[in-house]
């Protein structure tokens, strides 16, 4: 299908229908803003309430126009829409920008809305539908601004997709005064047909197109979109802003992992893994792009720091650290270079103070030095404004250097107007120039970033040999008996079944049907043990007191059992109680509670979470989010993303956790939940985890409810 | 003393001693600079090379002048100085402009560096002194730019005072672009007369400045500085960038609070009890400084968002949340009236979407609804640039409104040529405006911030009944014993016998010298009970085990403490051992390891530290810090500020811990380290805190060494 999006971009003919006189009128504002877009091809009007609009000839009906409209742009009201695109089908034409709101919402009595009757014929005739509810398309090089925005655009090489109209002109107005131009700038609107992935798959084959900037408010069809920004971020820089990080309220869910599905941090892990750099803000998002489009490649990550004063080298020295960037260490040669250049009350560190009263070449000097660090990656240079040098000196001094430097040299200019000619130099050769330290920084905080998700779908993640280990047809045979019995909720022994089943450690657990039961199996395991209730109708065992630890003989286990039973019945006698879990009380010196889990997102579908378990885990709230299939690289980064993951690494006489174990776990949870979609749920609470292995000691499974 | 600052702003007469005519000269600029500056009274150039420079008649010595010098600024090498602050002196001249650098590090052979001679000379004739090594002084408003700075500045109502003379220069450009002026510029260069507190006295009293900012790098007097900085905060605001947020390394500390000495956390803590609202970097600053002079005070901290369009609210929301901001809760009148002027599709809930087809009167209406609503302390407004209502013309329809609301609004032109004029409304009347969502929601939260630490110095916080507890005499008997053994560290029983005489709950600890004591002590506490390890050259007993828990009777005792003497000998064979502690194995049912400390700060003196306690206090970082004294108030911010706040609040079948009794005994440490000066650090770590109460589990407390 998405052949037919090359119409949008370079038609040879376009018709706006619903074109109008009348200045109050969308299709006004459309038809003028066509006219003086500079089109080439003929802009052909349709709107039988007139005989010409904008000084151009009208026509009646899509069926009087003298030729094929490659591209048709569209403002008539909702109900117009359908017999339009039937009749353009017919016509021969391949695409439409649909600007009217109000297609979903408004129907014939009794009939399907709009929107579907407009699939409907577009899909008959192969038309690709823009919109509807959108401010419309501009392809300025090719001088198409099929449009109502109150602005047009420059041309350059950036395309922006956006789902928000209100912010799209704020950014138009903002690019054009800013002197940013666009290779095309589409408004999906409604995304009823063309949606982030068509655009994705179209312009990552534009060659007039160098990177893709997205405004996303909620993505619909994950997987599409997934594939086509990996295979666009291949090519080149596709950089996002993604709103509604913050959600109004926190969800009440069942389980722990369950209250991140639909959770921004899923999108935040969607993104990472497929390549698309997330960045906060507008001003971020083209900071971005210029930065990735002017920097080379960053070979490691330490930056350089250097300044002809000592404070402004020490708050950009803040920032990077605060954004957890790190600054170079230099080499014993590189120290002895420097000293060599620089007078003797050098800073004798990185930030590099060369002094205020540097002459030119000393700033040249010290560059060279910094260039040839081998754990430098890149190098910022700051400049304060002096009356002992002027800055355009400076500049000019160090220009050829900077532009041939093997690394990135990103500048800060303090100041704005004395310092403006040494920026015009430095920005007429591409090299990226700030006005701040921290906005400097944070360009080579988005270059880090950048380069670590281009590792991720570099592929280099992907080698691994974790060979699955799933017992299928145990796992199988437990969720069909789950079913049988018309259960969502697997017990803990029945959960602690299909982890084992999945190749993970799991404390021996037995069940038993009532307190004398109990006895029996705590013997066949040894003592002590641990009793807990089981109950479908309860998630967290602990909140009624139905977990006993630490049972050391049978009247310890008869007692325990008879009064939880008790408890429970009395704080939650609606629960059905079908028994106790017997299980051996793990003594594992030094363990950490850690907590594997799984839900469904309703847009990405399954992710695996990680993070510092036990009961607090909720108020803890330190957990790192992806989406499987989880390489070992992607479970030591979830690792890595954590606060839990310092207290892993051993402090004191706490000796390091078994890393590989943890890593292990957290893939085998990935295995399984992609091996068996019928899993809702899943919580891997607490997994403890010390020096020498790691063992689930309580675990929980939901399946899909499937009335088939 | 400060009388004589009057002297740098509002001199009659100044003299420019080492004016020169040379163009590659310092005192060339500072000519230049003061003749262009406008300055009214007399500029008399001093120096005997020439005859005139700048064209003014020049004066070949201090005492050749025809008149007194109320100001002189100096720019002669290092040498001259004292010789020419004592011709002045003699003269006069009450103030003095060093801008020379070098004064400190040179000498004649064997004396007193020239710094310390200028010094002398300058208490001598009571004058005061400005640098050295600094770029100067700019009084725009009486025409002086006693600097060689590369730019002049325009007169404002802002004072600026740098101790960073790169940064300066960097500040001045910028503002003089910007349109922003100055009451003064102080570059302090070496402090080595009028500091921080100086400046901030003295501006605190001056009409001309509306607002204090400034730019530090590390503060010399600390209590001098917060005295002066909590009075001039009562009168204006007072901001401040401090740099070196970020360490080079960690410390090696013996103490987990120890560390924190000389941290920027403690600069933090200063500035937020003094009054100073710290901001990031200059653009914060300025954005700061701009949004508390147009602001209305803040009644609340709820915030109101209103748009033309969905997607700018939901990144300011996030971005507010992001910040630990908050939206306001709409009452259900506020619910009711916004249903009645706004179309039924609109948000329904804050941040309020007005729809992109809002008529001026939409606006209008929705903002008079909010600024009513009970829970709205401010509101922001977003326009997104539309081609059915021009910008301007919403601006203007809102105005009157907005200008006479009883609260601030805050607004957002999306764009930046296109909205030039709406934004031109507002400014000219004092609406703050902002180019992005983020840059408006900083300026709010910085608001917050504000209102939030004019609360800390408003005296509210110290409404307090906390009586001192205090045994004195039995605290002195214990440092006592310990100074008479020439010890600086306490044992664990006389940490806590401190403690108990502060009014801090201890464990019941007894002492024994050897394992056999150990037995008849145990007996008489009562088993179970926990041992542990006494030397004073082992700071943590658990790295070297060094402590035993849960003994439960003799035999065990006796054992672990044979063990515990043989393992410690053979890991730490240099260590002297002087015996055992045998204290009660406290059960505290679900309690939580809390950390209290205290140390000495470098610059301010005694730090209290409150945070998440342990074994892994310094893995976890989680801590917060405070100046003593500490009040109730004070006490309750620190624990909000830390994660296991979330934790004391209880969470499932783990009830509130009892936080009266956690901030009681922050105070108890904080009235014990003020009135006992000679404690250098103690750590309360762990201290137990559940739902009934508090106790100390272990202590350590080190002494100042006193050789007197």
């Amino acid at each position: 299908m998405n052949r037919n999006l090359h119409y949008f971009f370079h038609p040879e003919s376009i018709a706006v229908i619903g074109a109008s006189a009348n200045p109050d009128s969308l299709g006004y504002k459309v038809m003028k803003n066509m006219m003086y877009g500079g089109f080439a091809g003929p802009v052909m009007p349709v709107n039988p309430k007139y005989e010409s609009v904008s000084g151009v000839l009208t026509y009646a009906k899509v069926e009087d126009l003298p030729r094929v409209a490659d591209l048709a742009v569209i403002c008539t009201p909702p109900a117009m829409i359908p017999g339009l695109i039937q009749s353009l089908g017919r016509r021969g034409t391949k695409a439409a920008v649909v600007l009217t709101a109000g297609l979903e919402a408004e129907s014939t009595p009794g009939g399907p809305s709009f929107q579907v009757l407009m699939l409907d014929a577009a899909l008959k005739h192969g038309i690709r539908i823009l919109g509807p509810n959108c401010l419309g398309l501009m392809v300025p090089g090719s001088g198409i601004n099929a449009s109502f925005a109150h602005t047009d655009s420059l041309t350059g090489s950036l395309a922006f997709v956006s789902q928000s109209g209100a912010f799209s002109t704020g950014v138009l107005d903002w690019a054009k005064s800013s002197g940013i131009g666009f290779s095309c700038f589409i408004s999906l609107g409604n995304s009823a047909d063309v949606n982030f992935s068509d655009a994705l798959e179209y312009l990552s084959e534009d060659a007039n197109t160098s990177a893709i900037l997205l405004y996303i408010e909620s993505i619909k069809d994950a997987p599409a979109f997934m594939r086509a920004a990996t295979k666009a971020a291949q090519k080149k820089p596709v950089i996002a802003i993604k709103s509604g990080r913050v959600a109004d309220a926190q969800k009440a869910a069942a389980s722990h992992t369950g209250a991140l599905a639909g959770s921004d941090e899923v999108y935040e892990a969607a993104f990472r893994q497929s390549g698309i750099l997330r960045v906060p803000s507008i001003e971020d998002l083209f900071g971005a792009v210029e930065t990735l489009g002017k920097a080379k490649p960053l070979k490691g990550n330490g930056l350089a720091i250097f300044s002809n004063g000592g404070g402004p080298g020490v708050m950009a020295t803040d920032s990077l650290v605060m954004n957890q960037g790190r600054l170079a260490r230099f080499s014993d040669a590189t120290m002895e270079r420097l000293n060599g250049v620089l007078p003797a009350k050098w800073s004798k560190a990185n930030p590099v103070d060369i002094i205020g009263d540097a002459p030119p070449q000393r700033y040249v000097d010290t560059l060279k030095v910094l260039v040839d660090d081998a754990d430098t990656a890149a190098i910022l240079f700051i400049n304060a404004p002096s009356a002992i040098v002027p800055s355009e000196v400076i500049a000019e001094a160090m220009l050829d250097t900077a532009r041939n430097a093997s690394k990135t040299v990103f500048t800060c200019w303090l100041g704005r107007d004395g310092v403006a000619r040494a920026k015009n130099l430095f920005s007429d050769v591409r090299i990226p120039c700030f006005d701040t330290p921290e906005d400097a920084v944070q360009a080579f905080i988005h270059m880090s970033r950048y380069r670590k998700i281009q590792w991720f779908i570099a592929g280099e993640a992907e080698k691994d040999d974790w060979v699955e280990k799933l017992d299928r047809s145990r796992i199988r045979e437990i969720f069909a008996d789950v079913s049988g019995e018309h259960r969502d909720l697997l017990t803990e022994p029945e959960a602690k079944a299909v982890l084992a089943a999945a190749g993970l450690p799991v404390t021996n657990t037995r069940t038993a049907s009532d307190p004398e039961t109990c006895l029996a199996m705590a013997e066949s395991i040894g003592y002590p043990v641990v009793l807990k209730i089981i109950s479908p109708d309860i998630s967290h065992k602990s909140d009624v007191g139905g977990v006993a630890l630490n049972l050391e003989n049978d009247e310890a286990v008869k007692a325990a059992a008879e009064a939880m039973l008790a408890r429970v019945r009395s704080i939650r006698p609606d629960a059905q109680i079908t028994g106790f879990s017997i299980q051996q009380m793990v003594k594992m010196p030094s363990a950490h509670e850690l907590i594997i889990g799984s839900t469904r997102d309703p847009v990405f579908g399954p992710i695996i979470m990680f993070g510092h378990g036990g009961t607090a885990v909720e108020v803890i709230r330190d957990h790192s989010v992806a989406l499987p299939p989880i390489t070992r690289a992607i479970a030591e980064d979830m690792v890595n993303q954590t606060r839990v993951s310092r207290l892993l690494a051993g402090y004191r006489d706490r000796p390091k956790a078994k890393m590989e174990a943890i890593y292990e776990a957290i893939i085998r949870v990935s295995q399984l939940v992609l091996a068996f979609p019928e899993i809702a749920e899943l919580d891997v609470n607490p997994l403890l985890a010390n020096d020498e292995r790691v063992t689930a000691i309580d675990a929980r499974i939901r399946l899909a409810v499937n009335d088939g």
